[in-house]
């Protein structure tokens, strides 16, 4: 993968938990984060319940569709835990039990802890890697460019940074801020001319209000710098021209 | 809709700044609680970018799936702000000024401030309705079975709240919880028994790590309170077994 092409990826988010609103999902915003860091850009997350067929669709319509793939849930012991099963299906390859993992579970728990489902979280997809999980040892897994993390944001996180050095990143999204105490509705205008000024950068919008204020925080999106700093004057100069003092990035809280 | 019928939706986040992690989504979250409570399923989640093609696409693949859709996002008065042109193109309908929208807008800005960026937020799909916005004015937008909600989540739950009472739910989804201090993986195997023993109910495992323990809420879910009550009862048993107490609900912070 060259430095210039736009490499993607898509998240999906799998469990009832989540979808019933029992369960806050964090996993989403932290994988959005690391993967901007290292010049990946997720495409879009899908939430899906556990349901086997969903998941085997949506893995098998967005592995074609992007350069990487993350799952979170479904990697557990108990009979909900049917994410690996799935990913098999999807692949079209039998679910096997995976020595090295077999051998992870066996050192982590002892032989008489070690339960039939216990040894569950050793099952993958046949052909399938193992992705290191430092905080309670049963792996994630990795088959072509699909990614399965567990669900627990702890076990999520820690596997998902064990795995970063080795993702492929393209042109990074690199990205300036700059905010003012101003109406969106009063700088709309200047606004999208500046975005039309500038097609190959994406300038984003965001309302607050703070300290009894409204104001925006612009978000000026692009690969290259130079156009950034340019955009991010002119920027400057259209908040002042409204009578606000520009601020670079976020207002202080 | 009947009671027992099974009435779904799927929401849509609508926002780069969401995929590139620069915000964190809780809507979806206060959306699907707020649909369990009326009986109403949350299937999918959605979280795409501010791209119309994407936007037509995926509203017009999940309206045809199912009984209502939600979306959050895009909808101020900014350049980036394309959600409501593009509800209108997956409608295959004209974007309108909204008399009653203008209405609204022009007596809370005053015609003096009413600039022709924030009259955008008047802008609907020909033949939609207006979603109530007590916060800041500016409305959401329902055509058909689509609800456009601002991504703000002040706003977005405001207008979801005052939605509310019109939104049609089935059969309510009940839920009772109880958890011990045992690990999954120990009570795996009675628990997937107690599953096939009520095929009718969805029990859910989800593990914690407390006060140096580890322990796991099981979420039994279900239309028949009768049958979560005798599926808890027998889980009591099980936990007891294992030589832990049962706790009904979450375990104390």
């Amino acid at each position: 993968m060259s430095e210039s092409r736009i490499v993607t990826a898509a998240v999906i988010v799998i469990g009832n938990e989540i979808l019933s609103g029992r369960t806050k999902d964090t996993n989403l915003n932290y994988l959005a984060t690391g993967l901007t860091e290292i010049g990946i850009r997720l495409m879009e997350g899908r939430f899906i319940p556990d349901i086997e067929e969903v998941i085997v669709a949506t893995v098998n319509e967005l592995r074609a569709k992007h350069d990487y793939i993350f799952t979170t849930g479904g990697i557990g012991p108990t009979h909900d835990d049917i994410t690996a099963a799935s990913i098999a299906k999807a692949f079209g390859v039998p679910l096997i039990k995976h020595p090295r993992a077999a051998k992870l579970l066996l050192d982590h728990y002892g032989p008489e802890n070690l339960t039939e489902a216990r040894m569950r979280m050793a099952h993958t997809p046949e052909g399938a890697e193992l992705i290191d999980n430092p905080v309670s040892v049963a792996p994630g897994i990795k088959i072509g460019n699909v990614h399965v993390l567990a669900g627990v944001p702890r076990i999520c996180q820690a596997m998902f940074d064990g795995l970063k050095a080795e993702l492929k990143g393209g042109a990074k999204m690199l990205s300036r801020t700059v905010s003012g105490y101003v109406g969106e509705g009063a700088i709309a205008k200047d606004l999208e001319a500046l975005q039309n000024r500038y097609p190959m950068l994406e300038i984003g919008s965001y309302p607050f209000f703070r300290a009894g204020k409204f104001g925006a925080s612009f978000v000026i999106r692009g690969t290259e710098k130079d156009r950034i700093d340019a955009a991010a004057v002119e920027l400057h100069g259209i908040i002042r021209n409204l009578g606000a003092e520009p601020i670079e990035g976020e207002p202080a809280a």
